[in-house]
This record gives C-alpha cells, sequence and structure tokens, in this order.
C-alpha cells in the first residue's frame, strides 16, 4: 500500500466509524511519516540517537542487520578481485587541497582536529585543548585523496594496474540535520577505489560497480533501484561522472543509495598516480571509487516496514525464525520447551538463524516484540501442537493469512523455501509500488500540476531535454525536487523528485 | 632461536669464515631487531608508514589477516554472550571528563575536534578551520564513557543485567614514536563492556574475558601467553583491577597483549548506571571492559617471524598454501599449470585457502615472495612432479628439512594434518623459548645483575614482596623495566623486565 493508498484508506475508515485502526506503531505512515520512521527504529530496538551531537548509537539488533548486509556486500566486493585494506582517518588539510572542486564539495561539513592533547583551562575549569597541530587534520569524509597518496607510490609500472582497493570504515559528513541511517554525521561504509591503464576500463569499471550495487539491492535488500547517471550538478566533487542508484520510498522521496563514480584523471593529477604504459611513455592513470554505506538500513525500513513496524528481509535478518513457547499451564513448561529447542536445533541444522524466546515476558508482548522487529517468520507452540506434532508459522510481511500449522516435518522440509518465496515476494511488492510510483509526463506543465496536488506521491519522469528550459529550475525551486538521475533503462529519460 | 642464541651463533660463524649468512631479511634479528621487524613488514606487503603523521596503511595483505583475526575473535566472543554494537567515534568533553583518572590518563594523547568546517584562509591562502564548535569533542581513545552513557539508558532494572556489549572500532591515542602494528595514533580493535549486579559477577567476569584472550593467543595466533594482574601503578586509568596477557618477544622484551579490566563502581557511579534490584532498592552497576588490538599482529610478527621474514599461523594464514609451477620449457606451460589447477580445486574444496601464482614473475621471485609472507605451505610443481603425479611442499616454519615429494592424494589425504601440526609447532617452539626467557631471580641485587648484563635476554621473576623495596624504583629507572604482571600460574610471583 503506497501512502497515498494508505491516506485513503484511513480518510475512508475515519469517516464510516471515527475509530483508528489499531497499529503497533503510533504513528502510521499516514499520519506522520517522518515520525513514523523514527518510531519504527526505536520499536524495533535498532538505535537511537546519540549524546554526540549528530550522531547516532547502532544498538545490537540493528547492527545485526549490518553485520549480515556487510559479509554479502563484502563476499560481492571480493568476487570483483577486489582487496580489502585499510587507510588513516585523518587527512591532513594540505592532502585534501590537492583537489580544487572535492574540496569545495566538502569544505563546509568536515570535522576538523586542531590539538593533540588536553590540558587544565585555569580560566574556565575543567579542560581545554592544547597542543595545537602545526597543520590541522579532516576526519576523512571520503578517501581519495589519502589513497590517491597511496597508490601514487603502489603503481609504478601499466603491470600494477588494474589495482583495486576497498577499506570498510567510518566517515564523517557534519550534519545540521541530523536522521537516524539516512543522514548522521558519522557513518559507516564501505569505499572502494580502482585504477586503471585507460579511460575506457575506468568507466566500464564504474559501471560494472553499480550494477553490482542493483544486484545486492535487489537481491539482498529486496529493494528495487532506478540506476542511472547523476547530471553535471549532482555529480561527486571532482568526479567526471556519477552512476547511482536511486530507491523509490513508501512516500514517494528518493533515497540516492549508492553512487559509482568515474574520476576521470581528476584524482590522478592532483595525486600524481602515474605508470610506465607498455611502450615506455609515463601516463597517468585513470580512477573510480564506489560506495554504499549504513543509509541503506534506512531504505530498508521505509521501502518495507508497515504500521505493526519493521519487516526484515530474510537474506538480512538477524532471526529469520523465532520462536515462541505457549505456556498456560506451569506443568507443561519443561515439555513445550524441550520441543521447541528440538525444533531450534533442526532449523540450526539448516543453517537456518533462530532464536527461542524462552524469557518470562508475556506471550502477547513477545508476539507484537516479534512483529515490531520484523522477524521473517514467526513460530508458535502450545500444548496443543506439541501433543499433535505440530507448530504454527506466521510470515510477517502476509501476516495473519498465513498462517499454518502443520506438522514439524512438514515446516521444516520447507522452511527455506518459506524464507526464499519472502525474500522474492517483498522485492516483487516493493517493484509494483516502485513502477506505480513513477509518473510519465510531456512537459514541465504537467511536472508542475503532479507536484502542486498534495495528493500525489512519487517522482515524474520526462525527457531530458526539458532540463535545459528555464522553468526547470523553477520547478525544482518551488517543489525542492531535484534531477535524481538519467534513467539507465529508459534512454534520453530523467527521474524528478523529492529526496532524502 | 632466541636473539641471544643467534646472535652467538652469528659470532661463531662471523669468527670462522667471516662470511655472513644470506638472509632474504636485511638486517637480521642478531644485528638489529627494531630494523629487522621493519623490514619484515615491509618485504611480505603488509603495511607501511603513511603521510597521516604517526598513522600506518594497512596494506591487503596485512589486513586479510586482520580479517582472519577478526573472524576467530568474533566468534569467541559471540560465544560469551556478548552482543555487537557501535557508538559514536566522538566523544564531547564534558563526558570524557567525567571519571577524573581517566581523563587524566589519556588528556595527554587526546585528537581534538574543535571546528566543524573550513572556509577560505584570506591571510596565508589555502583554507583554515571554521564553525567552532562550543565543546570540543575528543575522538574516542576508548569508550567507557560514551558507552556508559547509553548503559545508564538501557540498564534500568535488574533484569536488564548482565549486558554484554562489544563493538569493532578505530581508536585514536596520540602517539610521539610510532611503529607498525605495535604503536600508532590511530588503531583497530575490539573494546568489550559489561556491566552486573554484583561485584563477584563482575570481577570474574573480567577474568574470563581474560582467558578467552590467553585461549585465542594460543590457539589461533600460536602465541604463549604469561597472564596475570597489573599492579596498581599499571592500570587502566580509573579501574580497580586490570588483567593482562604479556608476550615475550624473540627479543625479549614484553608486549601486552590484551587486557580485561574490572572497572569497579568507578564508571557506574560517573555514568550513573543504576538498577532496581529484586528487593526493589536503587543501586549501582559493576561494569568491565575488555580489548584487544591490531597490535596482536605486531606481535606476531616479533614472536614467530625469522631472518627470511615473516612466518603466519596457518589459522589466520590468507593463503595456507601456495601453489608455484615450475615452468622450464613454454611447450609445458598449459598441462602444468592444468595440473596446478586442479590441486587447487581440491584443495578449495577442503576449505583450505590456496594461491596459484600463475604470474610471470620470475620462479625464484615467487619462491622468496611466498617464503617472506610467511605463507604455511609452499607447493612447486614441474614437469617432473606432473609426470609422476607429485606435487613437491615445504613448511614453512621448518624450511628445507620439511620438503617432501609424494602423490597429489597422499598430499591432499593429509594437508589438514600437516596446516594442524604447523599451528601446534609453532606454539610448541614459541612456549619453549617464552619459559627460557624468563629468568627466576630471588633478590633485587640478581635482578639488577642479570639487566646489566647486555648478553642476557628476557624478564625476570622475583617474589612480589619485593616491589615494596625502595630499590625496584632503582631498578625501574636505571633499566627502562617494569613490573609486567603479577603471575596468575605463579603465586606471588611478579614478572619484570623491559616491554613495547
Amino acid at each position: 500500500m503506497t501512502v497515498q493508498q494508505a491516506k485513503q484508506k484511513n480518510n475512508q475508515q475515519q469517516g464510516k466509524k471515527a475509530k483508528k485502526p489499531k497499529t503497533a506503531i503510533t504513528p502510521t505512515r499516514a499520519e506522520n511519516f517522518p515520525e513514523w520512521y523514527q518510531s519504527v527504529i526505536s520499536s524495533a530496538d535498532m538505535a537511537e540517537n546519540s549524546a554526540t551531537r549528530g550522531c547516532m548509537v547502532i544498538k545490537p539488533y540493528g547492527y545485526a542487520i549490518w553485520e549480515h548486509f556487510q559479509q554479502e556486500l563484502n563476499s560481492r566486493i571480493k568476487k570483483h578481485g577486489v582487496k580489502n585494506a585499510y587507510f588513516p582517518l585523518l587527512i591532513p588539510l594540505r592532502f585534501f587541497e590537492k583537489e580544487a572542486e572535492h574540496v569545495d564539495g566538502f569544505a563546509k561539513e568536515c570535522a576538523v582536529v586542531t590539538h593533540h592533547r588536553l590540558e587544565p583551562d585555569s580560566e574556565n575549569g575543567g579542560l581545554k585543548p592544547a597542543g595545537e597541530l602545526t597543520e590541522p587534520m579532516i576526519i576523512r569524509p571520503t578517501s581519495e585523496t589519502i589513497i590517491g597518496e597511496s597508490f601514487s607510490n603502489w603503481i609504478n609500472s601499466y603491470r600494477d594496474l588494474p589495482l583495486k582497493i576497498n577499506q570498510w570504515a567510518n566517515v564523517m559528513r557534519w550534519e545540521m540535520r541530523p536522521r537516524m541511517f539516512l543522514r548522521t554525521s558519522e557513518f559507516m561504509w564501505q569505499e572502494g577505489h580502482n585504477a586503471f591503464a585507460t579511460a575506457t576500463e575506468a568507466d566500464e569499471d564504474s559501471r560494472k560497480m553499480l550494477a553490482m550495487y542493483e544486484e545486492f539491492a535487489k537481491n539482498v535488500m529486496a529493494i528495487p533501484m532506478i540506476a542511472g547517471e547523476k547530471t553535471a550538478d549532482e555529480r561527486f566533487p571532482g568526479a567526471v561522472a556519477t552512476y547511482t542508484i536511486e530507491a523509490i520510498l513508501q512516500d514517494g522521496k528518493a533515497l540516492q543509495s549508492a553512487t559509482s563514480h568515474n574520476l576521470g584523471q581528476n584524482f590522478s593529477t592532483s595525486a600524481n598516480i602515474s605508470f610506465q604504459s607498455q611502450d615506455g611513455e609515463e601516463k597517468l592513470a585513470w580512477t573510480t571509487s564506489w560506495g554504499m554505506t549504513s543509509r541503506m538500513i534506512g531504505a530498508m525500513i521505509m521501502m518495507h516496514a508497515d504500521d505493526d513496524g519493521l519487516i526484515v528481509p530474510p537474506k538480512v535478518a538477524p532471526h529469520q525464525v523465532y520462536i515462541i513457547p505457549v505456556i498456560h499451564d506451569d506443568a507443561d513448561r519443561s515439555d513445550i520447551l524441550n520441543y521447541c529447542e528440538n525444533l531450534s536445533k533442526r532449523l540450526q541444522d539448516q543453517d537456518i538463524r533462530v532464536e527461542l524466546d524462552a524469557s518470562e515476558k508475556r506471550t502477547p508482548d513477545k508476539m507484537w516484540g516479534c512483529i515490531k522487529q520484523g522477524v521473517p517468520l514467526r513460530v508458535e507452540i502450545g500444548k496443543r501442537e506439541m501433543e499433535a506434532g505440530n507448530i504454527t508459522h506466521t510470515r510477517r510481511d502476509i501476516g495473519r493469512d498465513s498462517k499454518t500449522t502443520e506438522t514439524v516435518d512438514a515446516f521444516c522440509g520447507k522452511v527455506t523455501g518459506i524464507l526464499d518465496d519472502m525474500q522474492q515476494s517483498m522485492y516483487d511488492v516493493a517493484y509494483a509500488r516502485t513502477m506505480s510510483m513513477i509518473h510519465d509526463v510531456k512537459t514541465l506543465d504537467e511536472a508542475h500540476a503532479f507536484f502542486a496536488d498534495k495528493n500525489n506521491v512519487g517522482q515524474v519522469r520526462f525527457d531530458a531535454s526539458l532540463l535545459q528550459d528555464e522553468a526547470f529550475a523553477d520547478l525544482m525551486k518551488e517543489f525542492s525536487v531535484t534531477p535524481r538521475c538519467l534513467i539507465f533503462a529508459n534512454e534520453g529519460k530523467v527521474l524528478v523528485g523529492r529526496s532524502y
């Protein structure tokens, strides 16, 4: 259901009986999408705002999703012949200044280290910064400049190319209006940096890495993406081309979900990354960079979660199956728990991530906890199930309609299939909604009319030549929309809309 | 062979024929241990100093060792019921100041962020820090204070305890005399933070986590450790007890390799981590913290490497088997490469990490590269081997004496066993040398005599009561030795010596 549909349904219901539907998350998506988002995160115990301005604490459940995310993406990166390494957190200012466009792009959001110790503050009490550095250092907002320095040492001959290096790291871009996962001053990401002997290889590879992200988003996160190229104004500072995948979320806004940049020779010029070619000439390398961040967890939430909370794609779910023993009589406790443990072991033997909740919490609290955390499959086992050799299971994305009681054997035989089906079905639902949110228009007037109607949700698609029209600047200003990308799948078309 | 023995052997040889033994690493351990260490690292292509003062670049081969290290340690941490999470890199000064001893301990080595953007510097050109923060922030040297803030929110009732949280993170302690892996301004580590309802549980758990480190060092890194408690002066700033494992390296110096701290109620007092006990009383929690860092890779080098370079324990080796095709006649190339590829596949099927070097490098360069990188098993395959259905393999730790030619089938049947043997044998050799470097003395005069003789290598062990003696301070000053730990395995005894 889109936000628009949810709004309509909500209005109809309010009209009929003036009674709000009971949901686990307050407010609902239709009532207040941004607050709903925060509420899903806290209800799932994924993360919280921290005492450090603009930064978040990723709690164990949120971090476990990130770990599965990392593992899946990391194995894909390695399959592309990329090797992991690690470069310094702090970048000396002189490096950062080398690429003019690059420093302009990041100067306004840099955390700057100026001192290397603290000393007693005799005037105000407490401590104050001391040991001023002769050269300030920047906490990396991205690492092209410091990695370029290493590349200039590592690359000497055409035999050293291509060079493909990735790092998993924290980065810092000072954020005035932070939102958990989507936009925080510190965030987690991987940044890949490749170098090639020719311009063609560099461009091909930057497109290939974008295709890797698109496949990962589809098959792991169940998120359909619109892949394309950024317009010149939206490029990464210092890039000659920026490729992007954009998710269209339930509120119709786009989220830039990963980018891959063809940097041409801009950074190899500023860092002097040169090599001797096969015919003995000294040449500059062509470089690329490509990154995906923890904001993809924000995309996952806004793409899949509903008014009862999170729904996690099975591939990255910390628990894929959650077993809840339903005990009405203490005399049955140990029998039911044994039965649950046997099931748990059988599922673990199938490499399924299973959690058995044997805590003292009330059964409804366990059930709602499991729903709000978006565990793909909920299994309930009471005395009746036990005595019949059965279990009852419910898929999180479908809910009540999928509730099935069957034998343990039958369930164990098909559980992997159910998880695979859910993964695919989450993608299909998301894909259909995404497509329904792309509205073709022929003129900028039509685009204006679309955005002017507040009932409209989504993005517009039109001929890219219209971007040159003067009226396009007005459209951007009036509705805070931007060109998201020149769409690969629709030649000559651009996607335009609001974004995070 | 200890450094001492190596020195003697070297002297003898020089006396005999005035010809130095040919080694891959220059200088040798006996000639200059610190330079040998740097040379092992660069010869193995593990890491390099970076343009950022005091920081290193971990290159792909070094980082691959770190990844295996992480994986092995992480699975142990999870088995202890600890969950991973992530907390902010930057700590507001006011948090850091809360625990007085703690801030005193770290004030002299803090990187301080004071500004959040850059602006053009009209006087000197280029850019200068701008947007001064109202409160400076510290790049975490460790996270007790910021994690304590979260714990005070997460812990309300005895039901929330114990709480066991770990993070894998980069930390920063400004370093004036950096050495790669051992001591750099930025380093990688995991820091665990546990909270308990009673003092007893906290102390028991901090000892248990130390035991986990000891087992990991032994079984994964093949490094024997002396486990014990730090004396009061050597404690972590703010701890009531610090437990440590100390490695005694080939030059006889000790390396503190991991610590586990019982923090008592010091940090729960300053961060107000309180809970309602089972009988309804409001109580302060007892907390612990425990960490192991990337310096363990330095320990691995200084414990195992020899004058031909690195020796990597099979458990963390990026390549466990390195296959070198030996091609004298180009007509044999494709047959030999096919033969090598088949072997490579068979080994991969056994989950062995195998690298086939089909590059154009010369065979001796491949051989020495493999030796300098410390790959556990080197396999050479030439025409003669191929025609007989054989391979030739050599263990890195034993070298020439282990060189064996046998059938592919025989090798595939025992390769796991060979790697296990090597892992164990590396530990046994290191254990015997470690023990030979601990010298029992009865008096401080004897200790003085030990350290005064420059031929002596290692640490002394004596009655801990002697630490109270005034002469002990003189000993520390004269020889730059410190009490490494009150040894768990030798009650009442202390280990004293030089350290990294």
